[in-house]
């Protein structure tokens, strides 16, 4: 739960407790796949690209159906110390697996398969310079490029419906030394007590809520002054979205 | 939002909307590792073990910690139709990895690693036959397996301390058709809208809040009546390992 | 070659030279595999799955017949010591390979795979406590397993005709100073100068015959005794699975 | 050998036979490692860090000198076609690990590892956009991030010496319908009877010089006219690093 | 058991039933390796190399005693059709294993391990032209190259004991339409009932006894007539070392 | 450059700066491949086979057009130090693809695809022992295998045309100590200043041509040194396969 004090907590990088770090989305980052953005959360950087396929993976085969899946990745040198690079390493690292399947079924809420035809839509989010934050930002980002690459199928006619729903946004929120916190840069992050996910449609519903406890369970308020914040802050990534895809 | 008649609704397994399928945590069901356990939810049945190894990993070397990681895993057998054995196909797949993960994160919780040494705690979670909340299932049931550990290490006197915390334990509730369902079992799992993992302590605080809307998008009223469902559920998921622990 | 004084000889457990430990064959251990068996050799205790799979390899594709293979693996809490699970280090030991060998061939002797159809059945053999014996207990307890899934591909109508031979059993004998022990527990086999595995048919076939001097070679008078010990101990074990599969 | 006319064509992009596409190196791209540049060959755009590790690998201990190697991969989205990701593949592709090796090779020619210390620089080249000579931008844009992180090493007193050697960049030429061309983007370089790269320093001499005639074979002249073409080139490329050293 | 006419009958490749294949064993075969041998049963050529390595595998490590291993491999085109390359794939196959642990266990018993000191031997076994009995050749001739090289390790003086034990070879014996058949080359093995491996030591002693009847079980006497066959196959393949050893 | 006294230095191995190692070109080697030469270059010596297989790689399906494709390895005992084997790491060297490709584009440079039929022509070169020169020793063997093989082809009708391009052969040259050194054994390779590959045909055309200066960049006067000797050496080689070929 907030302290009382809160409004007027000044953070390390002069925000305050419910203020998002700047956003950029830049579309058009790159010019091979049919969708291709930078998202920025402050000095998070990603870069989510929508490339689509036909075809369909095995287990949605002659359904009439399309598929959307994601692969996440950072970049050895993204991080403060350079971590090994996973394909020579020859492993894939769990977190990775975690956040790549996070991304994809957020974004699977944001498209009607049954509009897509028996095509697949392969998201990449790659991370370029990691400071928190990086799996909110590359769905943010990711729905971006989604939104490009389905005006790319309708323009070719390879999709005669209209498979993008509502637009989806993330952010993550945290509670450090009992204040509620939003948009944790790598500093804040790494010692929150609480960590929670949020993903959410410009609905204003949620797809997805990940709370996680390591460093101290919460309650039920702590959870809702976190939902609280998140809803605000997504709001607000929605309208950078709006913004990016109008311009 | 659960709708009004859903306290008379009838579920196929002929349980209430709110009501937890039959519970058993077999204790000492194999005898090699210092804590080993058999839960079932129904017809979900994992085996859990805890078995502790002196050292820590690089990262918690010289800190006078102790570690405690889990594997999560189905037999091939486990559920309707076989899967391919992930050693033999030679990849782990992502939701394997993003189960241990959890499973991981939430028993840490449950344990104070600098009362621990510079031991590890190893969890495994094998589920020998699946039928839904097979995450939930292996940790409720791994609490009970670390809690045998742990006396099994104060008894040697490799802890001088009191390494255990507050009992952790898990529920899944789902939304179906707009009604708010306790411990899904796979019939329902596979077709809810709204997939929720809680892990909470005995004393009523979150560990993790995992909400999927695979399905569906979900509003914070339907948010809240879920957790109100998986805190009911969890209390006598409680009981049920005290029970266990004091036979 | 036995010593005189064999006879007498009362062995850690308690048994005589020539006698097996408990054997219990439980069915139906879990539900959703067409058989499933545990089958214990006093604590060695492994869980047998036969899973029916429709078409064949593409070795055996429009052959007309069918195929049978199986896999063996440890729980990594199966052992004294805990072993690193095969899947996430991404690595099958040899052991591995050579004992999910050994059941494919000495069940594949059991099967007319004429008469299967083009239908694979994979049998699963997962050691859920380890305590010497396992492979010979998994070949035991997978001919049980296999004659309850055949038994339901004949109900199915799956199968026109009678794949099922005679039944295969198998022990493990060694010798020790000098005299010759059936069915060795961990702590025997450890020390054994010589090993033997063999796999009967219950008409008295051999179908696999291994033996094994690591630690000493060994002549044809032992090999005699121990074949001789080995043909008393099948018996018994061919009789436990008649019993298993009349109840 | 080139043709008489050659000094008239025009390329599909506008170009001369022995004009660079627009070069563009941009220095502290991101903020991570020690160095860390985007270089761009026309629509090729790689970034390029170079990351300092204390340690040497095995074979270098105890030797007083330092190390560099070089990782080189394609985004998956980079190409025309998206292509599989090769973590999640689980197979680095040989392609890849000759071009890192090459890379490798080519910058610890520029670099005097007897003055490192025992320090390893990781220089990883990760290609944003692929469309042509993408290993030879690599090694370019490695070069500046290599230079800006011994930089930083010795404003740290890591280095007491003076490990930078002469700077070294490459570029590649090929052989179309008898013509020599400078610098070939995709569309040429999948059409070229002959494929050169070559790295050079800064003095005028060769590092590294691989000709591959795979759709023809070349004579002495036409080596000799692809060799004059490619020094040219190269001496613009390093007064584009100088430039970019300098700002 | 053996029909009455065994002894009239014609092979394929006119041997009579109890003959070897002409054998051929080349020492020195390669410079490099402290052991290397050429050994040739018929068509089947195995290259047996003994490297020595100081140290010992961590489960050694500290004993005072030494190891040895083996590693079997076919070459991609030893065989009549050629099969894919184990490196290339990323998957060594459970038969190579298997082979590989039976030369290991084979050849231990041909060396006193405590007289090694902490030295491990490596031998490699890779089959240049197979046509059956590609395991039993491989352990007959690395027996030589192990001579060799204990004989090596010995005049520097790594070695003060005497760690050479008595000779292992081995022959495979085929049951074929009711005739036991000694070293079955490709055509046979591949329609045998029965196949018996046998490795045995110099003192008529067995060191390993494989039998496998995947096309058809077999009782006591026809074992015990493969065995009689082995045996004295056995005995001239201990002659052939001999004489090889002595040139 | 080479240094005026060049002619008259004598090398370790008593050859002249510019006469190569013995060379043996051995046919027939082994006898299930459709090609199968020993090659020889001094103590180098590497088997090399082609093997035809139907049908083609999937980016070469329906193309009217076959394939070739080569895999370079060596096996472990072939060096001074025994390397560990790749498949039983798990890991395939960046050194063995880099290799592995010159082989394959080298080759397919001597084949005109379009007259092989939608058939695949596998090259495998396994270095049997490793004295430098392994890759140039390995393509000049696999032109002799693969002509063996083609003739094969021809023989069965399967290819009616004639696939069968200019010979190709290679070797390497070296700079040590200012000296012009060709066809280096192990002994100079690991010690010169620049090491270069040249793949040649018959015709006197380039294939391939790769210097290396790690230990020492180099100038255009000591480029065109090296491809002199080279070639002069590739004819001898062109000789010496012309020669077996004719046996």
């Amino acid at each position: 739960m907030t302290t009382p004090d809160s409004q007027n907590f000044v953070r390390a990088d002069g925000r305050a407790v419910d203020q998002l770090r700047p956003v950029r989305i830049t579309r058009g980052f790159t010019s091979n796949p049919a969708g291709s953005v930078l998202v920025e959360f402050g000095n998070t950087r990603v870069m989510c690209t929508a490339s689509v396929e036909e075809g369909v993976p095995r287990f949605k085969r002659d359904s009439g159906e399309g598929w959307l899946t994601a692969e996440y990745s950072m970049l050895p040198a993204a991080t403060h110390e350079r971590m090994p690079r996973e394909s020579f390493k020859g492993k894939v690292k769990g977190r990775t697996h975690e956040i790549s399947r996070l991304i994809g079924r957020s974004l699977r809420a944001a498209v009607d398969l049954s509009q897509l035809g028996e095509n697949t839509i392969n998201l990449d989010c790659d991370v370029l310079q990691a400071d928190g934050g990086t799996r909110t930002a590359a769905i943010t980002g990711a729905y971006v490029a989604l939104a490009d690459a389905i005006a790319v199928l309708q323009d070719r006619g390879v999709v005669p419906g209209a498979p993008l729903k509502a637009p989806v946004a993330a952010v993550s929120v945290g509670l450090i030394d009992g204040r509620v916190l939003l948009d944790l840069p790598y500093e804040e992050d790494s010692r929150a007590e609480v960590d929670l996910n949020v993903v959410m449609t410009a609905h204003g519903k949620f797809v997805e809520v990940q709370g996680t406890g390591e460093h101290g369970d919460f309650g039920r308020e702590e959870l809702n002054a976190m939902l609280d914040s998140a809803e605000r802050g997504i709001a607000q990534l929605h309208a950078a979205q709006r913004e990016a895809l109008a311009r």
